[in-house]
């Protein structure tokens, strides 16, 4: 079903730019099933300006309705995975804020970081898991954007930094909310959000950030696309269904997410695809050998 | 007070088949106030049959009401902890619903999961804690169980599958909602619950998901008795107290918590476990030479 | 705008007893805008009387008040950090409760159980950012206070006892509903609090209790000085603001903590601080040469 | 489909005595679907025994189960519909409670408490709707039980009257928390249940605690199942469903209430009593001369 | 500062059919500040057909932006207020449900759901207060969509229907969420919901459904834009952070909604309009004669 | 027990000012186990100036350790209840408020809020009931006053005014909190507080704002000792074991507020008050009969 891994990579990289109508993804479909989405301002180092949080939102829309798409693998062109914010291009809206009285500024800015926070949601509200592969480094608004992801990998030479605190704000589009979510150590998260110190790969594995760390891009990207593959050979219901519940669980007590888990299943066990991956394990094949309608 | 830890894993390893009225748990009595549940349909590796869900309920009502049991241990018979669900012999309640629409199939439905939700929330329920030790496998069904449990031991050759991706469906009756509020890392949580890729027993330590591992099985079942032997001396007021707020808390927020503990202890504080222990304390005693009533 | 390491080390030690009207706490000003809170009855191992009860509530209150202050570093005087409770001094209270019936015994212990848990609650509701560094030992209600700080650092020779369950009763002035949410493995924790067995200073790294370990306390007193700066130097609201909502995002959904969020910074974002901020990157000098008002 | 309502009343009053093996409830089906629960003790105002309690629970077991009862009535035999709790069967637990500590104590009052809890939160976990009809006075233990019922009617000369604070006590199994949700005005709630005064009939009406007032007993019981009838004749899905979600709702915030229920509805609109409904419809039938199939 | 209200009335009247591009609402503006939305399909009773769904949405997100609209008003045209959904238009999509098997049914059934929850939760998270003035009927949809609205108002022959379980399902689109929080008797909610029986005004008044019944549409036309001249005429700060705090307080706790009111007024106490408010009290003006800016 | 209702009054208006060491407010004992807090400044028609808000949080904090208090009356001296803040005493604090920049005014004026917050919640965290009997008129802050009590009475001449939004800001001190919860009409809170509208004394007790209406203020505070007199002649434990659990109830769902009255009544029904009352019952006398010992 996948192609070897190498053609994967090459598939890949082959972008040569933006895919219109977007100006700061690329969007390819490395294999079946499998939809690649990559920063791709390598000259700015994938900086987020303007377009990029509009375009995030229309990209994710458009694959939670791609019935083509099963996971989404999102990586950084060039030389890092992200610098985060583009201050310049938006230094307009928030050193220049608009509003008669500090009230009414107020108000406006709480329009933009509502907006703005919408971005990296659309991640966790889209139902497809999300692979993010960091190499290099991940900066600021780029800690909002991976822990909005369902799997980190990284690359021996990443690092990672929470920078808000350095630019006189406190985080306010999702890292302050998930980080602590993600990984284990509160010490370690409060040190980071307070000093705004950089972390590296090792750290970032063994505090539970990322789940695995490769050698390079390269290797990386074979890697992420292998575990891509794994997730979209399997039931899209059983897929879809499990982000959905670890998503809910998160924010819920043990007795809710199980009560809710119990009346999400009561309609989805209904599905097919149990006797077809109950086939496969009968006649001792991988569940990726069954085929699962579109979902 | 306590056996040698030989003795107890000869008390153990005696039994030669289920305790009556179980037939697939073996129930024994390694040392005082240590009750030892054993997984033991060992020539179906320990699979999950109809009776098992049933008696793990009944089990572990009787055990709360046993003022004689201060901690539980759970193991497995035979080659490894447990397969999981037994799914020719549940494949009819699964395969082949009931209900004269699919309202009604999924109404049927709801009820099956909720009824089986209750079986590993009995264990939580039980306000005695309960020492897990996993050697070999813990398949499916068996992560559900042991995330329900207080602590958890493994073998160096033990290993863990999130295996319901691979039947189609998303895990319902409990590894979605506590494995998260288990483990360190969310991105590895993912990555198991979306991959059914098996954890082995040194990235189970490192994640926290056990806190400790042994060499083989027979140093695990002496680490365990060992375990419950020192909670089963002390008092079972403080014990089964600590057990019911920590499962409290992690439901609720920080603020919540204390309130629900002062609460609580505003009557356990008046138990004579305290004077006993403290005269303990001062005599340099240990906690376990007090006597203390039963609970 | 630092001194240097060894200058702080010695302001900080050369306090020979505690600081009026505090008769167990030694506050100092070891460098700008960091204030030394020494925990200070070295004779008895620093064991919390009730007059520390009640001086850490001033002397937090204290500090909240302080726009002098900005990072506040916590540590103990003498041989180790904290024996814990003083059971001597405190006997009486706990030993001997007030009340005509079991139910007016209740509701006193109720009132003194509040009373006590407020006393670390005060270090959370303190918006300004405190390190705990943690010397030879930190025992009982030492983990209590440890885990209401934000940061934990250790030296290589610490441990760390819950040990409640020796004495009888279930931690109630907040170990049980925070060390969950401080440190990943639940295993851990349960292991932990169930069976007061000491952790030390390897295993609290890993599992995340503290994120730094020092081969001493002179070293560590250091890099507490040299993290307390660090966080010192940038932006009150930016840092003020990142503890406030850290401990917001702990308690609440990640949906609760995004909107919590923008309602914070639709004010925060109009801080001066932002513009001086920018300004020193722009200029590519550090954040902390920027001056920033008083908060 | 309905009997004249004459003949109900005479179906309902011809129980001469409890239906075995219930020794303080008459269980009667007085037309198809319904079924009528009769608190059974006339000789002693229906006060509630330590029968009472276990059999309540075994009896809306039953009927959760019961595919041929669609919703429930439930009333008293003789003069009242019922003093409350009888303290003389009780006075033992209550009075003389056993263990060998002031905690221990606690603890077996704890479990009973949680135990009686269970007899009246079986109501609403059972997902028929229950009509509950009172007549003369309901008192105590009355209030905890009729709150926990879907809708309340009552005669003329009812009366309620929350008794506990009378006893020393703060109601405890259902009517501190209930009550607050049911009616509208805080309070009058906080008024009933601190000075125990007695509210008649209208104020029940104006206040929302029943939802109507009848002349007598006959009229009531004619209109309750009236009201009956109308339930039991609409399609079980849609029914039952409304209950879960009215429940769900009181207890979650509106956007979690909207969640649950689209989760729930997404497979309950899969229902063939949709067509059938849909159809009556046109057919300028009343929805209740369609025939759904049980559930 | 408003007109008679004779002229609203003619203003009002005076469409002749939808506003374009809407093709079942119609959009005025009968006085300063005021936008009246009329559902405008009376040859259809206002029935709810795709278009209305969607149409709703895209004017309140439209009204949302409105710089000049600070309060709106919604009526029906013709001869009731609306009969809820329109069946015939909408039977596709309900009774021929899309998907390759129950559970792709099912997820296709939580979309269109969730989807139609919006078109009322809209109203909702408009920040400007939307009144609502029913004549005639209020059936099924009708009721989801006015307890979404702020305030609602009735004439004396105005009747209301949760119509839902008539056609065999759970009022899903935000009725069972909302009503019970909309209205004091929990009795009377349920038994609205679960007999579909009809409500009128006098009971719509003293269950509190309504807060005012008029004696009919020409009288509450003018008494709905004279409260809505109140609303207008005051600071949009004031009534617009009125309404968002009045949401938020229904779906948390007393002290969660104080602690969110704080944050809220921190920025919003700087406005202007404080200071204009109280130049015209001290004045002994209306609050209405003071010009305050646009939000 | 109890004097005559004529002399209550003499003693509760022979009062010629302030008690010190207050300024603002009169305090007395009318009858046993009683405190009658009066708002005493009715030159100023009792408006609420900077002595005030903290004369209050004092006064409910010696009533709070009180032991000869059981219950508490509030009531205003002079023409009315209270109009409400004191603009001219406060217009400093508000109009003028400090800070650097507009994140530093928004810290200091969210201070200042929560300050004034805890004004009111003292009288929800004080467990003894308080009783508020309002005449004349009842503005702005005076609904956020009386919504924190927990029973309330008016005259028949009283008016109440959710003032906010005429001076342009949100209510901020508790009315938008908790006044949705205090009466079931959400489409008449929503209009009170949108449009500052009056309220007078039916429309009041309908609504269910108030639990009683009295002729003229001399009846009113009859009416209110005589029912403070029913609440404090019962057993303390029991009475404030159900205020506590009553606002418990009001911010948790019905499964919390019984987890929560369990794990409280386990200690508090082992009071002797149980005994005591049980007794006067079996002798046909009034619970107030018995002497209960001091809480």
């Amino acid at each position: 079903l996948l192609l070897p891994a190498q053609t994967f990579i090459r598939t890949m990289s082959s972008s040569d730019g933006p895919t219109s109508p977007y100006t700061t993804l690329t969007i390819s479909r490395p294999a079946e099933s499998i939809t690649h989405v990559q920063l791709h301002r390598p000259d700015k180092l994938n900086a987020m300006n303007k377009a990029f949080w509009r375009e995030m939102v229309e990209c994710f829309n458009e694959i939670t309705e791609d019935k083509d798409c099963r996971v989404v693998v999102v990586s950084g062109a060039g030389k890092i995975f992200t610098a985060g914010i583009d201050l310049m291009d938006m230094a307009n809206d928030i050193l220049q804020p608009k509003g008669d009285d500090a009230a009414r500024v107020s108000w406006n800015f709480r329009k933009f970081i509502t907006k703005y926070q919408e971005t990296f949601s659309v991640i966790e509200k889209c139902p497809k898991p999300v692979v993010v592969a960091v190499h290099g480094a991940c900066i600021g608004g780029g800690v909002d954007l991976i822990t909005a992801c369902d799997i980190r990998l990284c690359t021996q030479d990443a690092w990672f930094q929470v920078k808000e605190v350095d630019v006189g704000l406190a985080a306010d589009v999702g890292t302050l909310q998930r980080l602590p979510k993600v990984i284990g150590s509160r010490s370690l998260v409060n040190e980071l959000a307070l000093t705004a110190r950089k972390m590296y790969a090792d750290e970032a594995k063994s505090s539970g950030l990322v789940s695995r760390v490769f050698a390079d891009k390269e290797a990386m990207m074979a890697g992420a696309l292998e575990m891509a593959g794994e997730i979209a050979g399997r039931s899209p219901v059983a897929v879809q269904g499990t982000k959905i519940n670890l998503i809910y669980s998160r924010d819920h007590s043990v007795d809710e997410g199980l009560h809710f888990m119990a009346t999400w299943n009561m309609s989805m066990l209904q599905t097919e695809d149990l006797t077809k991956s109950a086939q496969a394990a009968i006649e001792k094949k991988s569940p990726k050998t069954a085929v699962f309608s579109k979902l």
